[in-house]
């Protein structure tokens, strides 16, 4: 049995209780907001779990073995690096931390301390993406050519950090764990559109080696929201449509055509797609539910997590290495 | 009556044939095209349009008023320049040539001609994006943010130009004609996927004046077709989908919002869009049926077109420009 | 404050109990369930909610004001009218009863008691049908001619009742509420596709006074799930698909056309729509919360819900109906 | 080489006179149309094909073999007559004639002539219907339960028959070929919305040997313009949306479920669809061009049509006996 307890009881954090209470192996102790209503709905809901305003008592609480942190990012590290020194296992919200320095820092010290560090990239652990990391590693794809994503919101403005940290921390995370290789660089442009406000809308194109290459566009301020995905491969192609109710994963049999035929081309220019299409039946499990469960095993059995500490360090490195070259309008940016 | 003779008989070719035929102030003389059989349908469906392999037939021929060039590309300057020469007016397919210092001359030798010259930016002519110029001009959607556009096809690849020449042109033609403002900078990535082809994938961001930005994704290699573009003002938003059968242009009513109410953030977080959605009614005539009338009109009137040679010319600028900047991994170009 | 006692706690008891606690003058006294897991759970989430098996409790505790009854529809003729008896007030869940004899025992009973007798017809309360009501009863859409839903659902069997008496109903609840009359006959037509169970495919057609028609499709056994509603005036009609995440609603300009001209008849028949269309912003508003609301303040204020008895009752009589014409397979049977 | 007389030259006939045209084995020798616009249009565009107001003229010449009528339905009968008893081949369109009467003495009458009598049901000679039927008759369906078919127009009204007549006609075909039996009943229901003209919305419901049945939906006077059947079998289920430009039809693995498990239900209830699904690639000739070959080649081998005389009459029957019923509103009628 692991003990739990939660850092933040804002936006995510009752989902993230929630899928604890419910993770077989898990029992969660305590629950720290700064915010008493927020402490007051969970007595309400939760009688038996302790509420406090006061992180220290969570990592002085010796039947807390892990934290779950659901804080604003700027407040990651030191949390992160208390609960690790603490000698607790550390779930913290993506992204890590605000830089790659503190993301390292972090890494040694689970490495230290011989406890698990793990991100909520919550997204890996969706049906659809273990579909999708299915199909890639059988090789049915054959070689993967790109990944391009659009990750577009409502024109809702309520961050502190720029819509690159907020959205492509998603789509890195994910490519972190499909693509066989990791980017060599990146390009990135973006702007703001309101005065004071970070930037609200910011393209990314990344480089690997070979031919892949992937793109990302992230939006603040659009009028529908978007989230798809096109993953194209030599034999195979994916379109991952997040917002599909019945159809998300979608994989389109046929690849790259070569021809000089007149018919052909013309059928091509007319026609919508190519080849027959599979649309497979997706696992509905709650992603944070399977997520909980993942990290109480790690716990427990001492396995690396799949968004372990390293994999949210790489993304942070590539979320620094955009921002910068947003700022130099698409200057590229070795990784 | 203008009279008309047509260089280029292949997939373009027969559409032009059909609606300069039935423009009522034009006459089609003569059809040119070094393939036999392509001249022996023109005969058999029109047998009263001469036919022949030989361009300067069409020049020296007096009946002819105006020459309508559908050629591959790199042949574009070259006849149009003979055309301009021997008194003729030109209407050419897009881009207007390979390079802007030949579109330069085209402009020049036009205006020294005093003659019209035309460039086949189909899309200007379309219900769609009358109704969105429609939109802008009135300022009913306040400052533009962004032009956001994907246009990408099935795998198909025939091409002897680049992907960005092939497809970007449509959207560069587009935002010439709708935006405010000339993009002062672009930077471009991209990538080939077969050996020895040219770029199959191509992402462009342009950078204008205040906080107006553009982005183009063109692509040859999905797995679906997609012709959408978001463009964001900051008082409405409008969707432009060109393969939507009966809701191409969609306009939603609110733009950005400034909150830090959390009910608002949510309600913005749950939800798929704000404010009410106007689809208007689009006028369905073909488009090129517009522009042929629109041409003869120009020529006849000495008036000058929607889409003239300077429009034409940058356009090509951009496309240079790009080409560079994806050569350069996205390194922004100055226009 | 009004005393709410729940009984049933199954599939849609979960969601009243939390509408009704939230909801400002009401406190929630007791659950009765016959499953002692499920009162298990009530009592871990609201350990203030006395929970018991036996239904008398509620009729005898003085603290309950009304009675909310989320039981089989084969159950609820005996506990709404128990519940009248000992003077509670009563909302219950759809159909009303199983017979319209006793629906009218139940509307006469609670006359006599002077207490409020409710269905629950949840769709009354959304948004969509909000929007839909306003735009019939300012009589913008000029006379209606026909109502036409699909509501069908995945194949899925479970039912003690037909699938007229699971899914018309909801249809028959919304006609009733937004339709200037009632239904003169009725004619239905079903089949049973797995042996020993009822029908789980049917067709109704209901004729109104003057052209007004409708028709409802309902199905256990659809590939996907379908909640498409046309509804068609002289001036304007509307299409209201319920699984639409944000354009719910939609309403078009234009009516009906009558012409002989060539190129109008074209232009209908490669046509998609004609008109503009409009696409309101919808209230957002959880319907079960404003349901729930709505009772509340008709028994504290005496007033008569949107969704009475007697409107109950007219969807039963129909129901019963309908089911007599699909034994007879279409024959129409008077209302 | 079949010598190919066609009689209409309205909406329909010039597609007929372009595929009969571009057919092998066929020759086109004259069109007939009492309009002489119609004809000046055929002059001007062939040429070689002669023209005549006179439809005595194509049933006297010798070079013609077969005769395309593609008149109002009320000419059919004695049209065709005239053409079997001058010994031609007949293909006419759809509905054969107006009566079962009069369709019964055509197919003797052809029979005895010895001549081949074709319908032009298109829908039969689309890949969507042919890869539906492959379906079916491979058994991979199972038993069929249901065939569902919603076919609606924008508002438009210009006929001279009734909606049955001029849309239910498409459905009654396709299921004509692909049902494994023949309806034994039919109840029908439909409304007149504009004073003086015929029925713009109809209902049918058949009725087949065991748990077989059918439904059609068919409106001239709808807001979307919908063209989608649901097939359901006890394997497989298939979706044919016929405006869907790319995923026309779309094959769904699972039927039907019976579960008292409580999760399963909530799964159901929540879900969107189950199984896997398969949207096959199909044949994109055009309908009209491949039904035009097996004409000729059912005229030049003596093969019976897929659409044969036969064939069109079951359709007319069902037709006849749906508007009586209509007429009764829904009393079944049996066929």
């Amino acid at each position: 049995m692991v003990g739990i307890g939660l850092i933040g009881y804002g936006y995510w954090g009752p989902n993230l209780l929630r899928n604890f209470i419910e993770t077989p192996s898990a029992k969660v102790i305590a629950v720290c907001d700064l915010n008493q209503d927020s402490l007051n709905v969970v007595q309400a809901r939760y009688p038996s779990i302790k509420t406090t305003k006061n992180t220290q008592e969570l990592f002085d609480d010796p039947a807390i073995d892990a934290v779950i942190i659901a804080t604003p990012v700027s407040t990651h590290f030191k949390l992160a690096m208390q609960a690790l020194e603490a000698g607790k296992h550390v779930f913290v919200e993506k992204p890590l931390t605000t830089t790659s320095a503190e993301g390292e820092e972090l890494v040694d010290k689970a490495k230290q301390q011989g406890r698990t560090l793990m991100v909520d990239h919550t997204f890996l652990y969706t049906g659809a993406v273990q579909k999708i990391k299915e199909q890639i590693d059988s090789d049915k794809m054959g070689d993967i050519y790109y990944y391009d994503s659009v990750r577009v919101n409502l024109g809702l403005f309520q961050h502190d950090v720029n819509v690159i940290w907020d959205l492509a921390v998603h789509d890195l995370a994910i490519m972190d764990h499909l693509l066989p290789s990791h980017p060599l660089s990146v390009s990135a442009t973006g702007m703001s559109h309101v005065a004071g406000q970070p930037e609200n809308i910011a393209y990314l194109t990344l480089f690997f080696e070979k031919s892949l290459m992937a793109h990302i566009h992230v939006n603040w301020l659009a009028p529908v929201k978007i989230r798809r995905t096109l993953i194209s491969g030599s034999r195979k192609m994916i379109v991952y449509d997040d917002l599909e109710p019945s159809e998300k994963v979608k994989i389109y049999d046929k690849g790259i055509e070569l021809t000089d035929s007149k018919e052909s081309i013309y059928k091509m220019l007319i026609g919508y797609r190519t080849g027959d299409l599979w649309v497979p039946q997706l696992d509905l499990t709650e992603a944070l539910k399977t997520e909980a469960r993942h990290f109480v095993e790690c716990v427990e059995q001492s396995k690396t997590p799949i968004s372990n500490g390293e994999s949210g360090l790489r993304v942070v490195r590539i979320l620094e290495a955009a921002t910068q070259s947003m700022v130099e309008k698409g200057q590229p940016i070795e990784l």
